[in-house]
């Protein structure tokens, strides 16, 4: 009897490992100390002098971990792999910048029946675009393959992040103040959160991952310059949307404002949604009054509700509804660094305000 | 149509994340910074004065991913749940020391089909008794309910693990010299690699997982002190067995030599067993020369070899068959430092030495 026998095959794993390493490289920065097969990924925290630089006089280190749930089984469903890698990123990077944290590196564990190649290529390839939107390096990972844990075409995924942030800029919720403005930054629709009642709906409804709905192709607020066309997206491409990165905009904004300490808190709007998330961010003191009519609600979120005959509060404590991640900050700048951030690319709407209370979000 | 009923309820869950804090906030040190519903755990990586200080002058950060493969599927059919925990931490711990980092902070996925309170609460027990024995504080986690993805009855874990080291002392293969002695410390059986293999042979062959097999079940080197009985074992329980926790004296064998340089390398002895690990630890000119009959095989192994036919080749190719962790030592302080290992509470075999060659282990 051979290990192979049993259902792993140790040979086709390392060369397959070994393939995935130019991939990774192309997501690290000068910190990353290379350590081919080496039984650890080495991250230099900062240079002392140099180009390098980042000086931090006293470094708190964030950490966090994520998966992106059922939407792995969409992946599977539809077979497309390259998209659920960046969620996987985005779900613990947009986590880690909450915390006034810049990204530092990422790593992965994919867990499959077998060693699929097309699969963890797909898988890694989106994980290391991910990283280098994020700023942050793909750092080392571990694939399993586990022929009696997962069926075939199964398979899961967990994300681990770790970022820095200098003491004295952490954020914490006794920043908040009441005043302050809430402002919501738009989300790529569905993100990680509430996919076994997404495709719950789709089964039930008997609506087809494969079919253009018109609903869902909504004509662009823009024209598309020059000759370029929209594609319209089936349902699946819609459901398969990435999850929006935010640590870009993020990173630089609080680069923008260091001296002046304009950004109270942020939130990440995950499962449980913006009542949920943006309590997190509250000291016990303050409410978050929302108006829920502030921003524009993508088109996906009133699809799923009619088909499935979600009650507005169902939807509202599941899904982000339009809004991917929250900044507040103080009133007198809520204004510049909106614009700010829009310059950077994000549609930024103001969607409420902080007013005294116990640490709640209110729809007002 | 409500979330609840597509199988994942957010509010049983919340519930019990909040009652895991108190087993996490055991394994806190100092450093860690209490972020109680926080989007990330925080650790403060050094205090520039006072008791805690470490005084990392150029810190590396040293971080990897790992799970423990198919022993969660002989935790299923056992319904044992308490010791893969410490598996997880086993795993990503002893990879990270090898680098010469002490452990800081851990955290970990948990995927189940639902929220079933005995067994995560099992599993993350295991993982805070794996953090606290090795000075590792559990940061976090991630508790993801799959049902479309998990079967009843089985779950998958990832861990991930940070820990630091001056840049100074970091080990790369090019501190290994011809001459060094090859340390090798005992491990506790199978470990947590080649569980695919395990359970094919105990399948095939038709052994009985809830039987003492009295072969192994040996006497004891030593009578037992008192009137402390040992309990025969069986064949589950002996292969669920947690793979042991090398951080603490590994840590503490590198503060007591911390100004001569006599350690020059080390091996986490994983899936693809000596041959396989060791050589990650080797310069490409030089071979680890190791005497197969240098230390005592525990039972379990000749038992899984006997039953299943497996070859010799294949056991070693899989196996870490007695040896968990290598330590390369300069010749001149091997003595000493085993002495100082089996203080420390390890068995240590001379197993083998470094020769001219080229990045190879040799069966000498």
């Amino acid at each position: 009897m051979t290990y192979a026998s049993s259902g792993v095959d140790i040979d086709k794993k390392d060369a397959f490992t070994e393939s995935l390493s130019s991939m990774l490289r192309k997501t690290h920065t000068p910190r990353v100390i290379d350590n081919p097969g080496g039984f650890a990924g080495l991250f230099r925290l900062d240079y002392k002098k140099g180009l390098f630089s980042r000086n931090y006089k006293d470094p708190v280190l964030v950490a966090c971990a994520d998966g992106v749930g059922t939407k792995v089984k969409l992946a599977s469903e539809l077979g497309i792999f390259d998209t659920v890698g960046i969620d996987l990123v985005a779900m613990n990077v947009n986590d880690l910048i909450v915390q006034g944290a810049e990204p530092l590196f990422f790593l992965d564990y994919i867990a499959t029946p077998e060693v699929d190649t097309k699969l963890l290529n797909d898988l890694v390839k989106g994980m290391a675009e991910g990283c280098r939107k994020s700023g942050c390096a793909l750092l080392g990972g571990e694939t399993a393959n586990m022929p009696d844990v997962y069926a075939k075409g199964d398979f899961d995924l967990a994300g681990f992040c770790v970022g820095v942030v200098e003491l004295a800029k952490l954020k914490t919720p006794t920043r908040v103040k009441a005043g302050d403005i809430v402002l919501g930054l738009s989300s790529d629709g569905i993100h990680s959160n509430g996919y076994s009642l997404v495709r719950k709906v789709v089964k039930e409804a008997g609506l087809d991952l494969q079919k253009v709905y018109p609903e869902l192709n909504p004509a662009p607020r823009r024209k598309p310059r020059g000759k370029k066309q929209i594609r319209p997206r089936t349902l699946g491409e819609v459901l398969l949307t990435p999850t929006r990165l935010y640590a870009d905009p993020i990173v630089k904004l609080q680069r923008q404002y260091r001296v002046k300490n304009v950004i109270s808190g942020m939130a990440h709007i995950t499962g449980s949604g913006i009542g949920g998330n943006l309590c997190r961010a509250l000291p016990t003191d303050l409410d978050a009054v929302i108006d829920l009519n502030s921003w524009e609600r993508p088109p996906i979120f009133g699809f799923l509700q009619e088909h499935g005959g979600v009650s507005e509060e169902e939807m509202y404590r599941v899904f982000n509804l339009g809004i991917g991640y929250c900044v507040i900050v103080r009133p007198k700048f809520a204004e510049s660094i909106a614009e700010h951030l829009t310059k950077l690319g994000e549609r930024v709407f103001k969607i409420g305000v902080i007013a005294k209370g116990k640490g709640e979000v209110r729809i007002g």
